[in-house]
């Protein structure tokens, strides 16, 4: 949400160059607050008003900025300032910065940051997309197992001012292998005993993740673990940097979407909605929609097949869509059981059986509950009849079962062969059902009805 | 994943009730690990395994069991033990967990708990589920305005051991008011001017959520402001409790689950899908699937309007899943997208022109892809002709872009009246879809074909 209430103010500030006042509404606020003020106004007036603010507080609210504007004050403002500013930024979001901004621009600004920071993020650009290196930061605590207590406050007082969380003080040794963790609440909960050694204190089973590994992963253990951090490390357990808490709370965001997406049969957007170029969300789109077209096409060539019974018995025609749609509605709410369960670890394969029972249960309740309603309705046409009314309610509880079936199994077999279960969209599983829908259907009406039997 | 290597060395060490060992088996690990390794344990097993750990490593395994192993311990265990246990959980998940537990066990625990805990539990259970008083916990760092820096550091060093966190100390007045907040960072990076004062180094501007705010604002505000902990507050400003990072990624889950549920057609569920008794779950199914139904009888009525068309010209039928299928899908996706970009706040209502019109231009071109497709395909059947394929391309195309419609205004409005966008679920967009398809459909055939129009 806009917030506009302060937009004359800081204009009329702006117009005036009102250095006092303009400061002052830099330092006042909490910096997100302070960005929410500035929401409204051009990328220009923005970067006129960070201006004034001291240089903490101008990456803390230029930070909260969208992502949009950040990218035109990038692009735009004097490349000296914008280097001073990237500086103090943690280098995971610069690197997440920079993928937006002009690659001629980044070649021009990238030489104006300090060597250490620039050799980062090239290496952080290097890791591929959603690998828990390409979400890591490089800048954590770092301590000796040597040092004590003392030394160990007074190193991480020194350190803390550039750093991003000093919530786990991470233990190195020479070769740079990360030897254990020693949490900010122990340190400082052992302020009591200056003198004992690092090396006592410091957890030595580290729950780490390997920088090639999937942000899944990092999401997976720092929810199992309860961290607020999680170490990266290379095959041979060398430290390269931390994940920490807010961009794990991004990646549980962004898995959760893309799971959404699938679901919704649409390959997943790299980038937000807005973001995403038309011509590729046609093409995300357009790809699925075609297989699910190509699947219809079954259920037309089916239908076709049994064109003499449609011919005789009209009335057969008005309860397809009650019998789909009643079967894939069914299947749908499986695969979504399934596979959000598999998702937030709430079931794994092995409860596979388990689940498989009670869908099944679970299917025949529904299938005869909706069977129900279905012969009470076709009761309501004339044409059907009880017979004609007995062929509806019979196909769609079979079909409701296949539903299940289909929702329950599916997912469960792409889990068991390393595929994101959630590939198993409900469209497809729909129009899976829509082709067995068709041909139960009418077999039980050629089994049931005399006319056709007779015709 | 069940982890059954050392299964049998466990049981032989219960046997020989060896407690070096066990006690050795307790401390060694990270206690996450320890508790994987007791997975295959029996509740009874995993409790006589524990009894050698610690009172701090036992509480800390016992945290990381399945909640039904945590359930049956507390159930069957010594009552007095258990209270020592539950004692020194952060007391936000005791409450989870004894919600879990029968009436007459609390009933029977809760006296054995030091009062001010029994208070605190008693308080926490009474807010209501998924709100920020509920998953909150009433541990958390206390500072005075008037401590110095050195103070701050002993005062915490002192209460660290019994908190969850203490990234944030808050600063609370004699009313229990939240003056501020100091970071752990923050003080320990002050260490070198130990008289400074708290309130000198406070953050006044401080993010906070109200008792009965929903979990889902708590998310939002916790992922905008990228905090570690966020201060839960009452209408008086008075300080409650915080909830902490780990609460919140799993709150972060929770609610994509229950809008995949929603999207999916199901009553989101407020326990595991295997921990849901099969007739909550045939309920919070059945509802759905009924008003599902309802919607698929208007195609009914539809289809049965049109008796004579259809009689007359039986290849229509063939093409209905085709066209009909292919507009839901589209839709289906439309809603997805814009239920997700919602969720996340990638898009807001301001938004909502914009979302618009790209969704139109989308439908345009998704509608003009298939409907070249449909009309290919439908040369290929000998019946429908030039005429016919017309007919089926011009339809399939015009549903398409209702479907897109539908699956974006739907959730848009939705939105705008306050309601979860997710209840647009995609079976009730599909079935939207189904009526509007058919009653498109046949009507372009009742214009386009002589046979009709002459019969």
């Amino acid at each position: 949400m806009t917030n506009t209430l302060y937009l004359p103010e800081i204009r009329e500030m702006l117009a005036e160059n009102n250095a006092v006042e303009l400061q002052e509404f830099c330092q006042a606020l909490h910096p997100a607050r302070t960005a929410e003020f500035m929401e409204g106004l051009r990328a220009d007036e923005s970067w006129n008003v960070l201006k004034h603010a001291d240089n903490g507080s101008r990456v803390e609210i230029f930070a909260y900025f969208d992502p949009s504007k950040q990218v035109e004050v990038i692009e735009t403002a004097d490349e000296h300032d914008v280097a001073t500013l990237l500086e103090r930024l943690p280098n995971d979001d610069l690197v997440d910065l920079l993928d937006h901004v002009s690659p001629d621009r980044v070649a021009t600004l990238l030489p104006l940051l300090p060597n250490a920071m620039r050799r980062d993020v090239l290496r952080l650009r290097a890791y591929p997309e959603d690998s828990a290196g390409a979400v890591m930061t490089t800048e954590f605590a770092r301590l000796k197992e040597t040092d004590t207590v003392r030394q160990a406050l007074a190193d991480v007082s020194q350190q803390a001012e550039g750093l991003e969380t000093i919530y786990y003080l991470y233990v190195i040794d020479e070769e740079d292998h990360l030897r254990g963790t020693v949490s900010a609440r122990q340190l400082v909960s052992a302020m009591g005993h200056p003198d004992v050694k690092i090396v006592d204190l410091m957890e030595r089973d580290v729950v780490s993740v390997e920088a090639e590994d999937d942000q899944e992963e990092v999401l997976h253990k720092v929810a199992r673990y309860d961290l607020m951090a999680i170490p990266v490390v290379d095959h041979e357990h060398h430290m390269l940097g931390i994940v920490t808490h807010d961009d794990v709370i991004d990646v549980a965001r962004e898995e959760a979407t893309e799971d959404a997406h699938r679901v919704g049969g649409i390959d997943p957007l790299e980038h937000g909605y807005l973001e995403t170029k038309l011509p590729l969300l046609i093409w995300k789109r357009g790809v699925w929609l075609v297989i699910f077209f190509c699947g219809a096409l079954l259920t037309t060539v089916a239908l076709q097949e049994h064109e003499s019974t449609l011919a005789s018995v009209t009335w057969l025609v008005f309860f397809i869509p009650l019998v789909n749609s009643s079967g894939g509605n069914t299947g749908n709410q499986s695969a979504t059981l399934v596979i959000t369960a598999l998702a937030t670890g709430d079931i794994t394969f092995r409860d596979g059986w388990k689940v498989i029972r009670r869908e099944f249960l679970m299917g025949v309740a529904l299938g005869g509950i909706l069977a129900v309603g279905a012969f009470g309705t076709s009761m309501v046409f004339d044409e059907p009849g009880w017979l004609g009314s007995t062929v509806v309610a019979t196909s769609l509880f079979l079909v409701v079962l296949c539903g299940t079936a289909a929702g329950t199994l599916l997912p469960l077999a792409f889990h068991r062969l390393g595929l994101d279960p959630a590939l198993m969209s409900n469209p497809l599983v729909a129009s899976l059902i829509d082709f067995l829908g068709i041909a139960i259907y009418l077999n039980v009406a050629l089994l049931l009805l005399p006319k056709i039997a007779g015709g």
